[in-house]
């Protein structure tokens, strides 16, 4: 794909800090696959499986780790980390489009709210009182920041994002579309005939360097506050219930659903659709597979699944019969091997 | 947690309606659990498992049921549901900013809406016509209100929250922002090529004192109405289809998804991301577990689950694999016993 | 339910282009089930099991396959497919409110937009630089179209719905309220301490005649564009990563999650909260049931499932308890079963 962009090979690899081999003046002008590339094209090789696709690929250039070099006979750039490098590359082709700075003559802002430069708000967006908005902060279209909340520099809002009262954003901060920080948290007594609302307290406190997709929904603790720690990334339609901590770095998949209380280590990866219940604790780097459900504290890094896998229907149907009688199944067994020991 | 209010515990006592044993003129200033309680803090005891933490709490007072009373050395407000109480607390402690009545210059309100007493709409919101705002009704920022929707007494919308056409919702209604209600529901007849639209001609009828979290959707019905009963709560990024009944007080926790057409009854408890598939009933005071699916109806009150228990994926994956023989492992066990029997 | 609309029954015959029997000048105001209707209402017959109820039904007419001509008493429209035909009947009862022609005053709309014939754009709608809305589009109350989006014919936005930058839309998409087409998909490189955006510079190009119900989400392609083919029809809450293609007439139910780089074939159903994971293919006219996960290529049609059956949770713990040790069930059942052929 062609991004409108285009840097000579010699100044790609200048911004990827990279070793270039090869022709300095070869124009690129987008980014693709090994297979996907064409002239033009700079692509990277990061899984050793497609080695094979250095001779056959019709990239203008690739990204290998030195090792390769020998395999790849076309111009190519050497990184210790091609992926990593390639991630950088991306930003260079980015041509999405760049709020201007400034305040749209349909924005609503709050005249105790508190705007540091350069900030960029747009159409129709709402900022209540007392927000602080640092440095370089941009909210799009159709935003609502509610009172008293701070979003820290070069934070930005995609349209249509809402932010409750008193929710801190820190540093660098991205949160897509149609997502909702600081909701109040589901929290409610049973008095025996009806349910009784608990207000939920607490707030949001967000870290530097966050991303959050569209459609995603982070609620407000009960009385402390629900944490995202610096670093964590967090896709589409995710829901991250009160009193909640994703520990540092942590990456947490589409249609996540993280009950309240429970606490996220640190560099874990919570898989698409999976989900953590009944306020228990997950270690340190623990991957847990799509949609399993964690029910239990993880105390050991690793990885961790739950369910069972596709079949057929018609025999998944059979097997899922005999699981209703798998208790029973296992006693027979072991009546059984009882029986067959006496003999 | 210090949340800016503050009363005395003898005021305390009055608005929650306990007895007081202690000193009446002690500041309350906050809330919090037993353990993270400091001075100027209520905390309370539910679960006696905590009750050794009665002694080492640094609450400045703590909400008890009379038999805890020689357990708990410092000031202490009596009650039947600790819990409870607890949870009426929390609403003098809500320091949320309140929506100012009026209607915001930059909302679009139709001429044709009927607006009663003392209600409040935000910015940037939209009332198309015959619509129907009760007294008291709060529509929050950029919030779409369609055409001859009825709001009863006191409802609020957080920002952001649409409501299509004709939807009524009862009194004391509250929505959290991103939720959708009266999208149309998922009906299309297959002609042999293609999927034939079904109109969906009904409503979505909600009752009274209902809670609906952030980013949740709940259908119009096909040819009747989507039915929400009195008192249920409804937690984040729930989904509930076409022609539903949920009955009265159920709680429907984060990401449950009901598929068109089901009957869930009163006091039922839908887990997270549970789910509820093919024109079924659940019968009242269900629990359904966390990621589990009813495809079955359920006549009988009572907690149900399904799936598998989270393992090291290395171990369940020999696990599952052995799933998909299930049926033939039973049936090997079957012959097993038939020999032995014969033998 | 009666919806305000009134056709005689030669009307709606000619209208359905089916053929009548019975009396021409009967009014229809309404569509029901053949259990639910009363006077003035239209039913149908699609499942043969409810047939019965052709005599007892009190609906005024009855949309019948030609074979059932004898069991049904009253007024009749003959059909070879009623279901089809009595959703094409939907369409004339729908009184769903029509959007106007023209600009409302309150809505941004970028000077160098291009805008069709009899376009509507909703209050406080935003349309950013160089989008192009093609004839009749609609665009409702509180929309984002980004950057050079291009809306086909017909096409029409429900009121708060985020359309990113350079998205593409066929003729006749219908997107209902809360989605959001286009945000950045979900990727990053991990560079050891730290996960590096990879920017997504791809899109999504959904073709004609798509439907995209409320909270729904489908991200940008990282390198190549996100595509839904035409006639795909997509129900709440479903999150479609990036780089996914979804096949023509595919259906795609609520609060299902579809991973990156994944493709659905043509006229599959994905079954509510169903999800499929790991760069995999599903070949033409799979159905994959509610809640199943699919993590492997699936090349022959046909349905699949995963997971377990509700049971009581008190008998699922039981058993799902052993499915922990269903590895060793299996291997103790195979040395009973050699000890036995030894024996």
């Amino acid at each position: 794909m062609t991004h409108n962009k285009s840097y000579t090979l010699a100044a790609l690899a200048e911004l990827l800090d990279v070793k270039l081999i090869g022709d300095e003046q070869c124009e690129i002008t987008g980014l693709a696959t090994l297979k996907g590339a064409g002239p033009g094209q700079l692509s990277f090789l990061s899984n050793p499986i497609y080695a094979e696709q250095l001779v056959s690929s019709r990239a203008s250039a690739i990204l290998i780790e030195e090792k390769f070099i020998e395999s790849c006979p076309g111009n190519k750039l050497i990184s210790a980390s091609p992926y990593v490098a390639f991630a950088k590359a991306t930003q260079f082709f980015d041509n999405s489009p760049k709020n201007p700075a400034g305040i749209h003559a349909s924005a609503c802002v709050d005249e105790t709210a508190v705007l540091g430069k350069n900030v960029s708000i747009g159409a129709n967006a709402v900022i209540e009182a007392d927000a602080r908005l640092a440095d370089n902060v941009v909210v799009g279209a159709g935003c609502y920041v509610g009172e008293a909340a701070v979003l820290g520099e070069s934070c930005r809002l995609h349209s249509n994002v809402t932010l409750y009262h008193r929710i801190t954003l820190g540093l660098n901060v991205e949160i897509h579309s149609g997502s909702v920080v600081g909701a109040d948290g589901f929290g409610f007594a049973f008095d025996g005939t009806k349910s009784v609302k608990i207000h939920q307290l607490g707030s949001v406190v967000i870290g530097d360097d966050v991303e959050i997709g569209a459609g995603t929904t982070i609620d407000r603790g009960a009385l402390e506050n629900t944490e995202i720690h610096n670093g964590v990334k967090i896709d589409n339609q995710v829901q991250i219930a009160h009193n909640c901590k994703i520990g540092a770095h942590s990456i947490i998949c589409g249609c996540v659903a993280i009950a309240g209380s429970v606490t996220v280590g640190r560099y874990c990866i919570m898989g698409g659709a999976s989900g953590a219940v009944g306020h228990i604790s997950i270690a340190d780097k623990v991957q847990v597979s799509a949609m399993s459900l964690v029910s239990q504290s993880i105390t050991e890094a690793g990885k961790y699944s739950s369910g069972t896998i596709q079949m057929k229907t018609a025999q998944w149907k059979r097997n899922a019969l005999r699981f209703q009688q798998l208790d029973s199944i296992s006693k027979r067994l072991k009546e059984i091997e009882n029986s067959t020991d006496k003999g």
